[in-house]
C-alpha cells in the first residue's frame, strides 16, 4: 500500500518536533516536508540531536505549492493567530489539514475575537463552521470525514474527557463548574521568556493568567454543546460557563486538572465508575481508574493516554475528577496524529505508543 | 537580660531542624536540649552536617525532669498521636509548650478521635479547651498567656489566612468553598516511604488523600469560629464545611493554596484590598498582593511569610484567593517561633528572617 | 514464526520494570513469566498503573520447574549476590539467561570475593569463564552464540564504549585514567533510603563511593583486555587501573561519564573522529558527535543509543571523552534486549525503540 | 557609629540581587543607590516581589557624580568587559570598589585579551596590578587595604580553595591536576538563552565551554602563585596548567568541583587533613570534612561557607579532592560582602548568615 504523505509546518516547536518522532516511525506515513521559519536549511539533527542516524532530513520554508503538491495532509503546527493565514490556502489546494493551533476551534467569529484579539478574514470565517473539533472520544464519526481538524487545546483535552460523561448525562449541575489545572512548562513553547528561565521556574509553582486564560471560551463551548446537544445551547444564558485556573508545574511534561462538580443528588461512586467505563468503552485512549486509585501525571508521561479518576465528596455533595494527559501528546502532537489515523481510515493507535 | 531557656523534642524532623536553625540564631533564646530517639547520642552536625561548625550540641533522649527543670519552654515536634503522651507532662511541670502536633489543635475530642483514630486520655481531653490554635494574626491575644500553643498545620495556615477576611466580613458565602492545596515534598516527612522516593516524585504531580485529609476538621473549625463568632457555632449544621484536595508536588518547600469561594453580590476588587489590608495590617508576616499581581511559591520560600493574591472572576460570580507559604516556615517552625515570642513578651519577629 | 518464549525473574526493580516495558512491544517475544518476590500474586498493573489497558499479567513467585519448562530465554534482574542462586539453575535446564546483574561479569572469583564480600560457589564458579561479558559493540561474536550472558553495569558501558577505540589503538597511554561520572537516581534502584527520598536528592548533588565503587573491577578487567588483548593481560602490574568517582544528579534517568586521557603525542580531532567512526561503524547503538558538538543526558533518555563526543585539550596533552547513556535502557534493559536479539538470531535493534 | 554607605551597580542580575539581600540586613550597612539598566524607575519589590515589605528602594540608572559623592564602597556586579567602564571612575572619585566582574582579577592585560577578547586602557591596564584578588583565605591582608578587589569567580573560589592546601605544601604534582566541576543554572545569569530554558535544562545534564572556559587563566594564575610563590612564577614553561570541564546541574544553587591530583609519594589522609585543618583554621568561611565523610551540595546552599573533603585513591596515587559552595554566595556575593568587611574594618562574619 502507499503510504500517506504529511508534510509538518511549524517542526521546530515542541509540538512539533513531537509530531516528527511520531510520524518518522509511523507504518503508513511518509515524512515530507518539515517547515522551520527559524532553522530553515539546517538539518534537524543539527536543531535536535536526538534525531541524529534516525531521521536525515531539511528543515524548509513554507512553500504552499510544493508542499500542497507533494502532501496529502498536513499538520499545521503554528501560533494561534498565525495559523489562520495557512490553513485556508493549503485547503484549497485540496490537503487535508490537522491544525494544532486555536484558530478553528472556536465555532463562533465573535467570541474568537473577543479571546485571540484577532479577526478572521471571510475565507477562514467561512471554515469555521466546516471544521471539526478534534476530540475523537466525542466526535469520532465527524473526524472520519473532515478535511479541516482543529486539534484541541492541552487543557481542554483534559478537562473535557475528564467531565464529559458528567455533563452528558445530566449527572451534574451545569453550573459552578471549577477547574484546577496544573501543567508542566512545555506547554508554554519553546519562546524565550524569562518566566521561563530554569531558576524561575524551578523549586516554584504559581498560577498565571488566572482570570483570562483564552481555552475557557473552548472548553465552554464543547461543554455546552455535551450538556445542551446539539448547537442550540449558545442562546444567552444558557451556556455553562467555568472557573478556570491554569498553574505552572516545575516539569517537563503533563497536565493534571482537577475538576469540582455538583452532583445532582446522591449518588455512589460504583454507578459513577459504569457511567464512565460505558462513556468510553470504545475509546483506545482513555482509562478509568476504579476509586479510590487515582491517576497521577507519570502514568501518561510519554503516552497518548487520558487517565481518568475520581471521588465523590458526601459531606459536600461534590464529585471531583481528576484527569491527566501528556499535555504534548494527548495534549497536542499525539491527539493530531491519532486525528490523522481517523481521517485516513487507519486504525485509531496506528503509530501510536 | 537573661536567656529564655528553650528544648526542642523532636529536633531531628523536618520541622525540628527548621526550628534548631531559626534558634540558634535567636537572640533572646538560650537552647537547651534537642532530643532526638533516633539519633540519640549523636551530635547534630553528625545528622546534618550543615551544622558543621555553627552548632555544637548532644541530641538526647527525652528526659522529662531534665528538660522541664532547665527549660522555660518546649517545643514538641513529634507525629501527631504521640505528642498527647508528653505535652501534660512538661506543662504540669511548669513548662510552656508549643506543640505541632494536631494533637491540640481540633476542640472537640470527638472529631479529634473520628479524624486522627486516636482517644486523648482524661488529662489531655482537658488540655483541649485551654490549649490557644496558635495562628497570631487571628489569635495574638490569647496566644500572649497561653501555656499550651497549638501550632496549626501546614494547609490550615495558608487557607485560613488566605480566606479569613472573606469570612470575617461575610462578603461571600459560607457554604460552597472549595480548596485546591499543593505541597512540596517535605510537607509529608522524612519518614521512607517509596512514594517519596526521589525518582516516584520527581517529573510527577498528584492528588492524594482526596477525600479525607486530616487538615479538614482544623480548617472547618476555625472558618466556622471566624464566620460565626465564638464557638457557638459548633451546632449541627451552622458550621462551614470545605471541600479540599492536596496535591504533591516536586519542590522540596512549599504550599500554594487556591481557594474558591461565591461572592456574596457583585464587589470590585479594590474594596477586596482594602478589607485584606486593614484586616492584616497589624500582622507583619502577611503580605497581600494588589491585582493583578499574584504571589508564587518561591516569593515565600526561605521565610515566615504568608503572600496572598486575589482575582474576582465576574463571569461565574466568584473570587479566588491564592494563597502561598513555606510549609516548614509559616507553615510549621516559623510560626512556632513568632508564637515562642508572643508568649514570652518578645516581638513578634524576633530572630525570625 | 514462533515466538521466542521469555521469562523475568525480578520484574519490579526499576530495570526489571524496563524490560517489561520493551519486551510487552517486541514483535518476536512471547512474555511468559514474570516474578517479583514482593509483589507476588498482583497484577502488574496494580503495581504499576502505567501498565493498565496494556500489559494484563500477573506477578508470580520464582519456581524454576515452570519457568525452565516454558520459557526459552530468562532475564535475571535480580540483586548482586542474589543472582548467582538461580542462573546456574536456569542454565542446568537448557534455558539461555541474561543476567543483569554483577555476578558474571568479572572473570576472576578472587576479585569479585574482593569487590562484593561474597563468594562463587563451585558450580557457579564454573560459569565465569563461559559467561560472555554482554556488551554487543565489543563481544557481537561471542554473544551470539552464548547460553550465559553477564549484562554489563551502567557506569561501565558508558566508560567502556566511551574509551575503547583510543585504548584499541594505544592512542592514549593505559596509565592515568580518570573517570567522572554522574547517573541519575534509577541508578540506585526502588530499594527505600533516605539518601534518595524526594527532599534529600532534590536541589542537590553529591559524590559517593568515592574509593570503592564496585563497577570499578569490571571496567578495569575489559579496558585491560581491549588494551593487552586476550586475557594474557591480568599479569601483576599489567593491567589498568582507573581513578573513578560516581556522583549523584538530582533527575531520573541518565549517565554522563566525563573521562581524561593522556594522548600519546599530538593527535588532531580529525584523526580520533575517524577512528570512533570506523571502531563503530557497524554499531546501531553508538552515535559519535563531531567537535565541538557534544551530546548531552537529554539526547539519549528513553533511547538505547550511548552518544560520545570528545574534544583534545591541547594545552596540557588530555583528550576529553564525554559519553552517555540512559542507565535504565543501554545501561540495563536495553542493551539485555540487545544481547537477547543477538543470541536469538534477530536483528540487533529489533523491538528496540 | 555610622553606617559604611554603600551602592550597588546592576542590582538586579543573580548576584546583584543577592548582594541587595545581604546588605539589606547588615547591621553596618546603609545601602545608597541600586543600578539597574533594564528596570531604572521600577521599585526593587516590583522586580522581585521578595522584597515586598522589606526594602522599598527604587532602582536607578548609573549616575557616576550621585554614586560616588554618597557612597563609601560600590559593588559593580556588571558583565566582564563593561565593568572596566565603570570602575576607574568609581576610584578616581575616591570611593572603594569590589568588582565583581572577571576585568581586575587577571593580572596579565595579554592573558585578559586572549580570554575575554577585549583590551583594557591604559588607565584600566595600570589599576590591574593594583587591584588585589578577593580570596580572602589566601589574601586576607592585602585586601585589608584595598581600595579595588576583583571579587573572584565561582569556579576558581570553589577549585582553589578546595587545593590550596596541597599546593602550599607541595604534597602534589604541579602537572597533571583535573578539574571536573558541577555548577546550577544561576552559575550562567539571568540572561535569556533558550539552553537555559527550563524544559531545556531540566532532566538534563552537559559539558559546556569544554576546552576554552575563561574561568582557566583565572584559577592558573592563583594556583600558580601559590605553588611557586610570590609572581616571579609566570616564567614560560613553569606555570601549573590546568584540565577543567565545567558541567550544567539541573539545580538552582550550588557548584561542586571534582579535583584529581597526583601524590607526592604515599601520604595518609591523616596527615591531609592536619595540613588542611591547620591552612583554614582562621578560616570561618571554609570547612573541612574528617574522611570518609564528604560535602554535598546541600550543605552549603544559602551559606557562605566552602566545604572540603577528599579521599586518597591508593590505588592509582591520587588525591581526589571535593569541593562545594554556592555559587551566588561563596561564589559571588557573599564573598564580596566578606571583602567588604574586611576593607572596612569590619568582623569578617557580620552580616553573612
Amino acid at each position: 500500500m502507499e503510504k500517506l504523505k504529511v508534510s509538518i509546518v511549524g517542526a521546530t516547536g515542541y509540538a512539533g518536533k513531537e509530531l516528527v518522532k511520531i510520524l518518522m516511525n509511523h507504518p503508513k506515513v511518509e515524512l515530507v516536508y518539515l517547515t522551520s521559519s527559524t532553522y530553515t536549511g539546517e538539518n534537524i539533527d543539527e536543531v535536535f540531536p536526538e534525531f541524529l542516524n534516525k531521521l536525515n532530513k531539511k528543515l524548509t520554508n513554507f512553500d504552499l505549492e510544493l508542499i500542497s503538491q507533494n502532501s496529502d495532509l498536513v499538520f499545521t503546527a503554528l501560533p494561534h493567530t498565525v495559523s489562520m493565514n495557512v490553513v485556508p490556502e493549503l485547503l484549497k489546494k485540496g490537503v487535508k489539514v490537522v491544525d494544532l493551533s486555536a484558530d478553528y476551534r472556536i465555532k463562533d467569529p465573535v467570541v474568537y475575537k473577543e479571546w485571540y484579539k484577532k479577526e478572521h478574514n471571510q475565507i477562514s470565517k467561512g471554515l469555521l463552521s466546516e471544521a471539526v473539533y478534534g476530540l475523537p472520544e466525542i466526535y469520532l464519526d465527524k473526524i472520519k470525514d473532515a478535511p479541516l481538524v482543529a486539534n484541541p487545546g492541552c487543557y481542554p483535552t483534559s478537562i473535557i474527557l475528564g467531565i464529559a460523561p458528567l455533563l452528558k448525562f445530566k449527572l451534574v449541575d451545569s453550573q459552578g463548574i471549577i477547574i484546577d489545572s496544573k501543567s508542566g512548562a512545555t506547554g508554554a513553547g519553546r519562546k524565550l521568556s524569562l518566566d521561563l528561565h530554569f531558576s524561575e521556574c524551578n523549586e516554584n509553582f504559581k498560577a498565571y493568567k488566572i482570570i483570562k486564560h483564552n481555552h475557557i471560551p473552548e472548553v465552554e463551548q464543547e461543554l455546552s454543546s455535551i450538556y445542551f446537544g446539539g448547537d442550540d445551547c449558545r442562546q444567552q444564558g444558557t451556556e455553562i460557563k467555568i472557573c478556570f485556573t491554569p498553574h505552572l508545574l516545575p516539569i517537563n511534561r503533563g497536565i493534571l486538572s482537577t475538576c469540582y462538580l455538583n452532583l445532582n443528588g446522591s449518588k455512589e461512586e460504583k454507578e459513577i465508575l459504569k457511567v464512565y467505563q460505558k462513556f468510553y468503552q470504545e475509546a483506545p485512549f482513555v482509562r478509568i481508574f476504579e476509586p479510590p486509585n487515582l491517576p497521577e501525571i507519570k502514568f501518561v508521561t510519554g503516552t497518548n493516554y487520558c487517565d481518568i479518576g475520581f471521588s465523590i465528596d458526601k459531606r459536600v455533595g461534590k464529585i471531583k475528577i481528576i484527569s491527566v494527559i501528556d499535555n504534548l501528546l494527548k495534549g497536542a502532537a499525539g491527539q493530531a496524529v491519532q486525528n490523522m489515523n481517523i481521517m485516513s481510515g487507519f486504525s485509531e493507535t496506528e503509530g501510536i505508543n
